[in-house]
């Protein structure tokens, strides 16, 4: 099943459901990433804003706190601040990674240059650091600022992880909560805090969030090797020709005997990569089943998150959150 | 008089005085600067923050916050955090201005990359705020996070305004606050509040923290065209070959003729510069006066500094603080 061919797309639900206050989000948003000293900041910002994506991050806030009862208004602030910290890592990394696109547009150090994107960065982390201070939770503020530094720590161990074939499991699980699962579970935490829900609901928010965040990344690593271009937007290999060690790799080259050692040796450590390459990677990844393997897990994970959804009280936001989790792998399933 | 010359040096006497609370400070930074999880960050900080470097911002929160009673422990924490902010600051400037060198030491993004100067930046950042948030207290969070704007602020708007003539004194104040008043206003306030300061005393702080930083930038841009390059450290011209628009070239473009204007739009706006341009400038600017003209400027922020100060209590740490302002412009008077 393609994203297309879906019966029903559970973040569209979530949208048309929370409209009001992503409404609400997307003014505060705009409020908050002027500039009346340095126009330079919201022409960056807007391009990246504007560009829309999901929103999902937000969403995850808003839909918490409504679940567990809150009716606002700080909601909306925490879902701005997890939109720009999602901003400012998008600007940073794509200086980081030389990105050329990003949505479907050229990206911002392209348009401007990478001065810009990694200043206008450190601005809306600033923004949402002072957006975060606002409704006044020491509580929130502690869960922000420790995915804050979860996020940074992850991209930087990305960085001396990345072509490293030492690289295990355990390592690309803390790489994965901090590229994604962090600022998810942060968003669901935060808005389960902010309702003053039970400890038990915060820690089923959390481990949602959690779950979720790592499934919806192993997919990705997973459609890569074997996704449909026309659905996924990637060229199958990209991965691997950036020599990328994601989860079916790293789980091939715990299996691999001394030449398959040495051929990942050549192509992901060395980088030096011939034709036939790439099908041969795959060959590999097929031979030791670990597509497959990867594909389990990231189900597994979507599992743990629509369980830890279960464990919380019945309603139309639980439910598409619940779905949502099937959704995630739905690609792949 | 030289830095050598000068009788006593107020920075080497606070740093006596509050060496105790320095060394826990120290303590603190390298306990948090530390990862479990990627080596690479205390690598790049530990370049920077065993460096050295005169700990200025740490100490001003600490003597803001002792002057006015304040036993500890939190003090520390702020003052890690001031630390914290200023090397994030600068491992991403050195990426913006392509730095080679930083307090005598090839720069992080030389040794390592700017990929790594970005991420380690960001993580310093987010500890900076979960160190923040650590006391407890939303007044200091808020002073705080609006300085990081601040500064991030500043920096873009350096970024937008730098080789443009229209450049007013008024913009070049603003980037001055983010370059360096911010933080340090925000130390001396943050420390007064922390403290439990009365309102007129936490005023009183602000105020001497924002104008010794905008003295110690005006002398900076000063000694670039008058300085001993022995005593600085910097050669004679630097920021007008790096086509820098500092105080006294803005005021001189404000006072140009059409020649000179032209003069300055080749030489700063356009970058095409030629032998004995540097001597024309510095001709220009003493036929306008604006080398004395930013000269006074200097000596007039000094001077509001050392008022601000004498308006709290006397106390050594006081006293200090005030002598700290006329050292500042002491390489000038």
């Amino acid at each position: 099943m393609s994203l297309d061919e879906a019966a029903t797309k559970p973040h569209e639900e979530l949208a048309a459901t929370l409209a009001e206050g992503m409404d609400a989000v997307n003014v505060l948003i705009r409020e908050r990433m002027a500039s009346e000293n340095a126009p330079r900041i919201p022409e960056v910002t807007a391009h990246l804003v504007e560009a829309g994506g999901k929103r999902l991050r937000p969403m995850l806030v808003l839909a918490a706190a409504r679940m567990c009862g809150y009716a606002g208004p700080y909601d909306i602030h925490l879902a701005a601040t997890v939109e720009f910290i999602h901003t400012a890592t998008l600007l940073h990394d794509d200086v980081v990674d030389e990105s050329q696109q990003r949505r479907g547009r050229p990206t911002a150090n392209l348009l401007w240059d990478n001065k810009s994107s990694v200043l206008v960065g450190d601005y809306l982390f600033a923004r949402a650091f002072q957006l975060m201070v606002e409704p006044g939770n020491l509580r929130v503020l502690s869960i922000l600022s420790n995915a804050a530094a979860t996020i940074a720590e992850g991209e930087v161990l990305q960085l001396s992880a990345a072509q490293d074939l030492r690289t295990t499991e355990d390592i690309y699980l803390k790489v994965v909560r901090g590229k994604t699962a962090a600022l998810f579970s942060a968003a669901t935490e935060a808005g389960g805090v902010i309702a003053g829900a039970t400890e038990e609901q915060v820690q089923a928010l959390f481990d949602y969030g959690d779950a979720l965040g790592i499934a919806f990344q192993i997919v990705d690593d997973l459609l890569d090797y074997q996704g449909d271009a026309k659905a996924t937007g990637k060229n199958v290999g990209d991965d691997f020709r950036e020599r990328k060690l994601t989860l079916p790799v790293i789980k091939a080259v715990a299996l691999a005997d001394d030449e398959e050692r040495a051929f990942w040796t050549r192509t992901i450590e060395k980088g030096r990569q011939e034709d036939g390459d790439l099908e041969h990677a795959i060959a590999l990844l097929e031979k030791h089943g670990t597509l497959e393997a990867t594909r389990r897990d990231a189900l597994d994970w979507a599992a743990k998150a629509k369980a830890a959804m279960a464990a919380l009280p019945e309603s139309d936001l639980q439910r598409m959150l619940g779905d949502l989790a099937d959704y995630v792998v739905a690609r792949i399933n």
